[in-house]
């Protein structure tokens, strides 16, 4: 059986929630107390030394980071729809988990836990990083439904949670029409499940 | 023929060099002129719309982001020793490829930029960010040779030019040990290339 330690607020863990459900894969959640500081705590750090969720258990195989965990389960039980074996396909897609690792990160996950929660940040560059990332992203959306290639796969899934999340950092994402239509493919894949704060049509 | 889209002082530049150096593969660098400003052209964005490099194009396919540009040489033309087939490995790998996207480049590359090219940044964030990362690192060296498994990964190329580069950055790199002692492996290795600023024994 897998074991997701997740928090509930966390687009992060959001990502692994909605492939596991996309996948159908069977798993138990375990709620770590990021309040109470659980993720500092020693048993934590041994699962993930950066002191982070999400962090996947699968039958004593332990893998940090929201990247490394889609590409765990698109290789190991997602099939050819999730995991390419084209060299320049892979690229392409390490590409995005990059741009969420850094600018999504960086910029609209950032505006959230700012404006939600209320963390002190520098606003002015998460905005700029913000404003970049989605006019890249819409205009790369203007001509495909997916971001690589023609179906979805896990660059999609590693986007998707914080730019639907994007109106709790206080950001106007409607004014960018291609997101919103990937938006609403993504939410029409069987098994997708939502999270409370994201975009609603 | 490959071709690179290079900017000689950048350690997400040397990444690719040495992958490249390491895999014996012939190809040709086309310089960038970044202070000329000329990432934000027209013909640059369309390699890349991030505006940044390096860029690789193969035959016609373009590639952007240096981690993404890791994965698609050690696919294609690396060889077992460079792609695992095993998704628990290639987690592992992708883990510290959004290592290197994220604290990596917001730790030690940053301060780099400050204090060798004087760029405004939060200085404090920065070193709390480099602090945090470096630690874990050192530690996740005590009991092994390289990042991910027991021998060279994409992982340790995507990692290691800024760590080596930390001096620039006025960062105290001597202290942890088992980076040292992994830095001397790493450029022990057949094909190595250094870099200016590196650091030296």
């Amino acid at each position: 059986m897998l074991t997701l330690y997740d928090m509930s607020l966390s687009g992060n863990c959001h990502k692994i929630r909605l492939l596991l459900s996309l996948l159908a894969i069977p798993y138990q959640l375990q709620p770590v107390d990021l309040r109470g500081g659980e993720q500092r705590g020693l048993e934590h750090l041994q699962r993930n030394p950066f002191g982070q969720v999400p962090v996947l258990v699968d039958d004593g195989l332990v893998i940090r980071d929201s990247q490394a965990i889609l590409v765990y389960l698109a290789k190991r039980y997602g099939g050819e729809q999730w995991w390419q074996d084209d060299a320049y396909q892979l690229a392409q897609i390490v590409a995005w988990l990059s741009t969420a690792a850094n600018e999504i990160f960086h910029g609209p996950a950032l505006l959230r836990v700012h404006y939600k929660f209320g963390r002190n940040i520098d606003t002015g560059l998460a905005q700029q990083t913000t404003d970049k990332v989605l006019g890249i992203i819409d205009q790369h959306l203007q001509n495909q439904d997916w971001l690589v290639g023609d179906q979805v796969s896990i660059a999609d899934i590693a986007i998707y949670p914080y730019l639907a999340l994007a109106p709790e950092g206080n950001i106007d994402i409607v004014v960018y029409n291609n997101i919103i239509a990937w938006f609403k493919r993504i939410r029409a894949l069987p098994g997708y499940v939502d999270m409370p704060g994201m975009w609603q049509e």
